[in-house]
């Protein structure tokens, strides 16, 4: 029996900050055909909010560290100000956008990172994605649209890396679906010049991936999103491409990224 | 066929705002069986962060004003912060809590109300309730947790008095379900003499509602609350209770409010 296709869309929070992107990214997204899922971040909104309010930002590596004042923030403006404007284009597309963070419907849940070199506060590990309740939602023709948050199991929401939760989902939902995942973001794809925007490269594997490091041809700023899509191949979802936002809905879209 | 069951439960921002009494009125809402939606407001937490923002605030007969500026705040605080803080905690009670806006699966459209003497600026008054989509998710075994927003097909989030938000759900609900609506509040119930807080009238009609009201036997802060009540009651809700926030799993609690 072959298994129902199923479209699991990251979308980056500098997509998603400026109106006139966020609309082309949702229109392309709302002509994708059948089963589908939205994830977006936002984290250069949160800073925004944290300006205004004077509360200091923090991040290591990339990763925000997220005190009781940050996480008030995050969950506004995650869960509610960017969420709810998403599900509300997107509905006015026709797409009906289901908005979560993973404590609704207990779709993610997480443990709080221990504390290391390092004490991000209020972050989570994702422990487990609530495949079953995610199929309930997709079989009642609802689009989860799905924000950086999780939750403890026991009342505490948790602050959680959008491309983790991306990565995550998709690897649950392979063992029911024919998954494919998408990182969106403002590139054509995985460039084999930088300085050239149409060098993409139609096909990555891991070998190509670590001589690309080791010869310093792909961009430093690339490196941890092909590592995520490296390992969501390695670990089970059948296909993996970095495109451009404008093109969810095409069949050849930016680099196509395999394990093997 | 005698219908199935189904809870409805508004409870006020100042229960919300509250972390103690939050938690009995989870508990106790965790504590009620069968089919159930919660609805909460969260004014007052909206305020506070308009305040810290040096978001102006008006709010003219109850109502609030909703500027550009407020829409961002109420989206975050209503659909972010105390939706999200609300879902988290009912699920560590093992209620499988799914926080939405009126746009998230189109459960609440609605018309921006029209400039008159007042103009309200991002007020939605109800225009549509989502049946199909709540009873998908009812039936899919989730708890539908909403806050006061809705949109109104447009792309649009607009800002929705929670009274009535719980008020149309279940007059909608009513034609598929045995509904019972319940605004929980921080008094015992509709109380004869405002003196004595355990002066609870166990029942009241519109006859009884209308003849407190010109004797002055109502104290004028709970007459919208019972006028509420009364039109759910006229328009086909078959209980509608005003009652404790400790109450809620309670078979008799407060006061029945029927329009006849």
């Amino acid at each position: 029996m072959s298994m129902e296709k199923l479209n699991i869309i990251k979308l980056g929070g500098s997509i998603v900050s400026d109106p006139e992107k966020l609309n082309v990214a949702l229109n392309s997204f709302s002509q994708t055909t059948g089963f589908k899922i939205l994830v977006h971040g936002g984290g250069n909104q949160a800073s925004k909010w944290a300006k205004q309010l004077d509360i200091p930002i923090q991040i290591i590596d990339g990763r925000r560290i997220t005190d009781d004042a940050m996480l008030e923030i995050v969950t506004m403006v995650y869960g509610g100000l960017l969420n709810k404007k998403i599900v509300a284009k997107l509905q006015s597309k026709k797409t009906n956008a289901l908005g979560m963070s993973g404590a609704d419907g207990n779709i993610i849940s997480s443990v709080r990172r221990p504390v290391g070199v390092i004490d991000f506060g209020n972050v989570g590990d994702i422990r487990e994605v609530g495949v079953e309740n995610l199929i309930s939602l997709l079989n009642s023709n609802f689009v989860p649209t799905i924000c950086a948050l999780t939750h403890d199991g026991q009342g505490n929401i948790l602050n959680t890396n959008a491309d983790s939760i991306a990565g995550n989902i998709a690897q649950s939902m392979s063992e029911r679906y024919d998954v494919t995942l998408t990182y969106a973001f403002e590139l054509n794809g995985v460039l084999s010049n930088f300085e050239d925007k149409n060098s993409v490269i139609p096909l990555i594997n891991n070998v190509q991936f670590q001589a690309m490091k080791k010869d310093g041809s792909i961009n430093a700023g690339m490196i941890p999103k092909v590592f995520n899509a490296i390992e969501a191949s390695k670990n089970g979802v059948n296909q993996v491409y970095i495109c451009h936002y404008s093109t969810l809905d095409q069949a050849n879209k930016g680099t196509q990224v395999c394990y093997q």
